[in-house]
């Protein structure tokens, strides 16, 4: 080894960067752990890419540490609590107090991004979280820094492993409750998988990314969100006859002069980037007129994932923080926000089972056209003496297809609630 | 508009970080165009980004322009002339003279990127290269900050669209030649295209990612290559039954204490990451154990995406230069290079035409297994008085392989020559 070892803590005299990087850890679960040994295999290393070398000040856990010893023997916090408080506390403590953060915490962020980063800019640290969306994907980093000059049009993610993988095994023929079973099985999905299957964790995902796509603060109660607890191994399959496959996408664009920020289960496309995402997987993509498109896909977060790109995050705050920060942080600076919509169109397959009588496609198409709907594909088959109609229609406001959807479900000869599934289309090529 | 113009040049005494950041440009061909297209567009919101607003401070080309008095006037050079002279003279220059230099050259980088980055080492100034990889594809920052502190394992990469689109028309039916002629009509293939089918574009690029991923200094003389040109559509259609795609795959990875960095065409399992990349784009796959994979891609380089890439990298180099920068740009510091490896095991497809006569596959068999090959599955199919036999073989040294196909060649049954493909199989899960 060509690295000379440093008595830790021996700083020259008038010499800013030598020695250790003192780094205080708080949260020592899954991911803290993997976080600590990580960081131990990986200090040499380091230190030969930054000219010091990280060490842990001080580990808090539930029942042991000092957060305020962590906090005035540190020069980074790595936060991996989870939760809003006391996270929300110490991070703005160790902000203002000039410690650079490195949080996986997506909750904290969605909620009180604000004034995070504005305690970051008070205390002249840098607040990082590459490892709060798509794991170790690194799709943070690349919209802040590569991206920080592009016009960025749209924004599709799938950003939850815990869906993916339940949709996948319904794709392979398995219900919602036998996919779910075996996400649980697996550690993929929690006991009480509430958040994840209710799109809620996707959706605190996508506030993030919106924030650092647009520059436009986003809180998740901005973002609406619709799960896949309702969804039907039926779908999946007739969805396939149409040539498409089915996620749970979050979305964030460009409409109408706003911002439009959403998670909901969608059909993709077959050539669509995100369509072959297949298991556990996370991946981003991200659309400009300069760029055309650019994917990342990779493992959702695992604890050793994530601890990796908490690693990442660390060494760049060991590195000086750019000056241009404010801008390529993550929250607005100057740059007006944008409004955020709602009721945006979309293109939707629409799930409908009827008696199989004569005028009843008739009835329905006629819903569909007084609210201006226009049918691209329609699959009728009968059922002894029911029909099952699959049909996709061009683009329609949301609160349009809600109106049609109700005047179906007045027709007295449906024999089940009609279910409707936004269809992404190749929109940009 | 928040931001307040600034006269140009207007700095205020004392203030280091404000006006105007002026940058010098070499080349105004479809990149270079398309680079100072885009720069005006964005110059405002790189201000609000960096605090600075860039702008060009002069602009030579073939006939134009004066080398000297852009470099005195520019804190940046931003380099699109591509080829080795005089571009290496002039970035040398550039780099000592603590200028920050911006280029998409892959040609230079290969050839000449120690002495680049030991300019770089003694201006003080950055060197970044984004775009000489697979366009806006941010492989280049991610490799070197975000995977900064991880033990990478291997790289794999479709790093040349010209390729790949033919390939992907081959895929499809069309001849080589046919394949080609197309791409040459829409403009992603040039009419001498010998540097993209020869597979040395793909080998300049792997060479640079390389030296990122593993901090050792590469050569291009180093990368061992093998092109497209003899590829047939049968191997395509016979690969489709084995469940195969065919791809010309850049692969850099630790072996036997070494890196081997080598390109050639390979058949892909389906479920490989890189599989499914269709047409002109690039994508590229970072395997660790750590993140386990990350794949990118996005569209190989067009004029618009290129210029993009080098947008991105200028914001980098209008922000303080990292301290690490030694370690995370690329060259190899203090760590200890790896040696290169040669010779490297892998499985492969075989394809033989021979008389369809009693012991000719034993023969075959035979010569295989002297080498110590074993055969995972076999295709024989009789056309009239031949028979094809297609085989995928266990991972092999290459010497062996030539040795075993020397051999089956010397066999008086043979009716064309041998052709053996690479095999990539699932490395990683």
């Amino acid at each position: 080894m060509s690295v000379s070892e440093r008595p830790s803590g021996a700083v020259a005299p008038g010499q800013v960067r030598a020695g250790a990087f003192d780094v205080g850890l708080l949260g020592h679960g899954t991911v803290g752990a993997a976080f600590a040994g990580l960081l131990a295999e990986r200090a040499e290393a380091v230190e030969r890419a930054t000219g010091r070398r990280p060490r842990l000040s001080g580990t808090l856990t539930r029942s042991e540490g000092d957060f305020e010893q962590i906090l005035a023997s540190s020069e980074a916090i790595v936060e991996l609590i989870g939760g809003v408080e006391p996270a929300r506390e110490y991070l703005l403590r160790a902000l203002r107090a000039g410690r650079h953060v490195v949080t996986a915490n997506k909750q904290l962020l969605s909620h009180h991004g604000e004034e995070l980063f504005q305690a970051a800019r008070e205390g002249g640290a840098q607040l990082r979280f590459e490892a709060a969306v798509a794991g170790v994907v690194p799709v943070i980093r690349v919209l802040s820094e590569s991206l920080a000059g592009a016009h960025v049009e749209r924004v599709h993610g799938i950003v939850n492993g815990t869906t993916n993988f339940i949709l996948t095994e319904m794709a392979g023929g398995a219900s919602y409750e036998q996919a779910l079973a075996e996400a649980q099985r697996q550690g993929y999905a929690e006991a009480d998988p509430s958040e994840d299957v209710s799109g809620k964790d996707a959706a605190a995902k996508m506030a993030i990314l919106a924030r650092l796509a647009f520059g436009t603060p986003v809180h998740i109660d901005q973002v609406t969100y619709e799960g896949i607890e309702r969804l039907q191994t039926d779908d999946l399959q007739y969805a396939r006859e149409l040539g498409l496959g089915l996620k749970l996408v979050g979305t964030a664009e460009r409409r109408d002069g706003g911002l439009s920020v959403r998670v909901h289960p969608a059909f993709l496309y077959g050539d669509h980037p995100l369509a072959s995402v297949g298991g556990p997987f996370n991946a981003v993509t991200v659309e400009s007129e300069a760029i055309t498109e650019i994917t990342m896909s990779g493992p959702g977060a695992g604890g050793v994932q994530t601890a990796s790109a908490v690693l990442g995050d660390l060494i760049s705050t060991m590195l000086p923080p750019p000056a241009g920060w404010a801008g390529s942080n993550g929250w607005a600076g100057p740059n007006p926000p944008l409004p955020l919509v709602g009721d945006v169109p979309s293109a939707f397959y629409i799930h409908i089972e009827l008696a199989d009588r004569p005028g009843a496609l008739a009835a329905v198409a006629q819903a569909l056209g007084d609210q201006g709907a226009s049918i691209k594909s329609v699959v009728q088959r009968g059922l002894g003496e029911r029909a099952r109609l699959v049909m996709v229609i061009h683009p329609l406001a949301e609160s349009k297809l809600r109106e049609a959807l109700e005047r179906i479900g007045e027709l007295d000869f449906l024999r089940s609630t009609p279910r409707a599934i936004r269809v992404i289309e190749e929109e940009f090529t």
